[in-house]
């Protein structure tokens, strides 16, 4: 069910990084992108040929573009006849199937797909054959989708390297809120102290920081229109994880302020934190989970 | 100025791991610590020997224990004149500059200080003598400190291969809250979601997670009763920072709410996030820096 010919409709970090796995894998690649200078960049990384009148229909069009025009470009490129199956790269997905749905595309060969994997970085320049080894590829399976294209989506998973996932859209975004858009929030929230002139940023003082602000502060350089379009997308899951977050860190700024600071609330958030990065450890990114096949919802 | 005997007082992670590191430099090393079996472990590790009524006078005696223990075991230590200096370990500075000024302590020979590193384990067991190569160890003067322990407890700090940098201890305190102790509790209240069994920690869909999520929570895993101690002791510095973060978070929680979600509320976060990070990579952690010699405050 491997995929010979792929389609890929957004030569960003991501669309980039698919197309030059892909070629590695021997796979024929037709790129295309509204920005001219964006396909020009993959191709001369070697990502693949520019999509033409006259290219082959592809068994697999990755659509890789942000968010907000998944649903349009899947349109558009169905109305053209581009491929055989569809699938995406965007963050959120129930939203986007829904989207999708409303747009009149055809449900059956649209395979909703989001590879957990990315970098801080943007456009082709920063794109990577190798973005993808063993990390989790999530395909979610819907009531409307055929047999073919969804096989069609894991085979081109498993040759950039990853382990498909197949997980519910509405599972999907309620666990890329807590393990992504949140996290992503509060790398944001905690960077934005030291994005002013003021003392925080001292560089002399700066110069104190060590390993724990940079791990924490990593993701929040990543381009913010992309994420201001995922975060809203799904927005509904986002606010109830980051209110339970806004919650404990109050109650903590408040028992800080007490005439004897901290205590129980912040030995219970402390030990919490400990046990819950126990758990996070404990399961093997990708690898260790058998795919799910039960019932979508 | 290099001290050649160093007692070490507190037997854990940091402490073996400086004694770990003066040992490599060729120094001779005394340890001790309330419970004989830390000892006993960091002395199977080649941390040095026990030390004993009769082990000679050290150069510079460094307190490895938990904040709230810094003044005691300071003014036990001056009075047995265990060393001709005297310097500790502990996240936080300037009240325990104060508490050792109300215990008594000889202000003269007193260095507070701070080595910028650390990691995720606890006791002897988790030490490195390369723990501390290349981090910023901020060692914190002030009026009452005479020049020569200052030079010992420098001298100290280089041979463990850190990077030494003079800063007064309230600005230490001030950016360790923004640095270290706010990044900790947002890691915490991160992983904190993940301790319940419930949805957001299914191993199945935690498979999903990626490195951004693994990043964010792993200074979550620091002992929690060490963490409640530095925090509450800085509670002041860390409190003004974790109410502007919360600050964010809750308008960022509000706006995702609206009927539009997000609006500019969240992207100017996530934009004021990006440079800040920028501003944080920019900074070299720790060489580049000049010492501060200016006037402590």
């Amino acid at each position: 069910m491997s995929p010979r010919r792929v389609t890929v409709i957004g030569t960003g970090l991501v669309g980039t990084s698919v197309a030059l796995a892909l070629r590695r894998a021997g796979v024929r690649v037709a790129l295309a992108d509204r920005d001219p200078d964006a396909v020009a960049g993959a191709a001369r990384m070697g990502a693949g040929g520019r999509l033409a009148a006259d290219t082959p229909r592809a068994d697999v069009v990755v659509i890789a573009t942000p968010p907000s025009a998944v649903a349009g470009v899947l349109r558009e490129a169905q109305r053209r006849g581009l491929g055989a199956a569809y699938t995406d790269v965007a963050g959120v997905k129930a939203p986007l199937l829904a989207d999708a749905a409303r747009a009149g595309c055809d449900l059956a060969a649209y395979v909703p797909g989001h590879p957990m994997a990315g970098r801080e970085l943007s456009g082709p320049a920063g794109a990577a054959a190798d973005l993808f080894r063993g990390r989790p590829w999530a395909l979610c399976p819907h009531p409307r989708l055929a047999p073919g294209p969804l096989n069609a989506a894991v085979g081109l998973a498993a040759l950039c390297g990853a382990d498909p996932v197949l997980v519910a859209s509405a599972d999907h975004d309620r666990t890329a809120a807590a393990v992504s858009h949140v996290p992503h929030l509060l790398s944001s929230a905690l960077a934005a102290r030291f994005a002013d002139a003021d003392d925080a940023s001292d560089p002399e003082l700066l110069a104190l920081a060590g390993r724990g602000l940079r791990d924490m502060t990593r993701i929040a350089a990543g381009a913010p229109a992309l994420w201001h379009d995922i975060l809203r997308r799904n927005a509904g899951e986002v606010s109830a994880v980051l209110d339970a977050v806004v919650r404990d860190l109050a109650e903590v700024a408040a028992a800080l302020r007490e005439d004897d600071p901290g205590g129980d609330r912040l030995l219970d958030l402390l030990a919490r934190g400990a046990q819950g990065r126990a758990r996070i450890v404990k399961v093997p990114s990708g690898r260790a989970v058998p795919p799910r096949t039960g019932p979508t919802r």
